[in-house]
């Protein structure tokens, strides 16, 4: 939405002045007026960086959605889709961890304030089309394609913010990093469940592995023979 | 959030009036002073059913969430809980496909007003809390039992949003039921990719099927001591 640079000095000192009066005073009983006024800037400045109040608690997702928009515009043809994806969404977790003190003092905010949980929720929407967007084309040519894409891209996103929720509900105790490792990992098994690539019947093929399901009563003679002509086939 | 009776004659007057004030001169150039004067009420009548004007471009999901709460809390413990879920969010597809109308002018709505599409954002978030609620307490023994069930609650909730969505974006086309249908199938497919309970390694023992897994140049004689080791368990 906003094009102004997304770091300066005087970006800093706002979102710092900010937080410091949303603590002391509350978020609605601050103004927009108080917050230049102990940043030292005028108010034009604020609206340069941030087109509301509302802006100012999640200064770095502008940022965050426009990285993540180039590291899966930068994708190849050969990368798996999924892969790709767990990894953009890694990234906003890492953006987070970067400034635990940050990250839970704006939790607690969103918590109290209403108007900021909803945007929070256009937020997470904006990650969720995003990675949704490249994985339908991704997944253009797979039966059901815009479908999984969707579904994917909101199981990621879940996975994601179970972490986060959990890491932030804890203070920013603990590694929300391999947290989070573990729980994109959940995601991919999920659609990869014998490993990367295994769901694609072009690449089963060069697998390894024999797999017979047969019913308990089956004789031995006609397991044997269906072993034989799946192994056989190799 | 409302106890006020869900249904009502009045009620019903206040929607349509509103209504046929939106698509008449606008949703932000209506005032909820424009809509009781059209609906021939007072302007208390109107807040005793409406917190606010959003709400009542949004007059059913309180009584479908609080339909969707009951539906699962309803839940025998032998039902499978994907399944429940599934059915949970079909009732809701039900409610759009009951008024296609009312359901594609209010999406139109939806799409010019930013408000209201963040609005939108908070009552889907929602249902997902009330789907993953209901999967965390089902899946509370299981290994990441709340890490599956917040990102089975969505991958549930994006099949039908995927499908709604599509539906409203071609002006209420085709059968929206049917669609769900197959979209959430494929949700349960991802989970349950051999058939209800399959996954669930407790239900699994009674089932009358062996599956072995095995490296294709694993000896025969190997294979068959599995396959006898197997089935000698039942």
């Amino acid at each position: 939405m906003s094009t102004s640079p997304a770091k300066s000095p005087m970006r800093d000192a706002l979102v710092a002045a900010a937080f410091q009066l949303f603590l002391e005073r509350g978020y609605e009983q601050t103004t927009v007026d108080d917050i230049v006024k102990t940043a030292g800037v005028g108010r034009r400045s604020f609206f340069r960086y941030f087109p509301s109040k509302e802006d100012v608690v999640f200064p770095d997702h502008e940022q965050a959605l426009a990285q993540m928009q180039e590291f899966l515009a930068a994708s190849a043809d050969t990368d798996d889709p999924l892969v790709r994806v767990c990894d953009a969404t890694r990234q906003v977790m890492r953006m987070y961890a970067d400034n635990p003190t940050f990250s839970v003092q704006r939790y607690r905010l969103t918590r109290e304030v209403t108007g900021l949980r909803t945007y929070e929720l256009s937020v997470v929407w904006r990650y969720e089309k995003t990675l949704g967007d490249y994985l339908r084309t991704r997944f253009a040519d797979r039966r059901d394609g815009t479908l999984r894409a969707n579904v994917v891209a909101a199981a990621v996103v879940a996975a994601h913010n179970h972490v986060l929720r959990s890491w932030l509900r804890s203070g920013g105790q603990g590694d929300p990093l391999a947290e989070v490792d573990r729980a994109l990992q959940f995601v991919r098994d999920t659609w990869n469940p014998a490993g990367a690539g295994a769901e694609d019947p072009a690449d089963r093929a060069d697998e390894d592995v024999v797999v017979v399901i047969t019913r308990r009563n089956t004789p031995m003679w006609r397991v044997v023979r269906e072993m034989e002509s799946s192994l056989g086939d190799g």
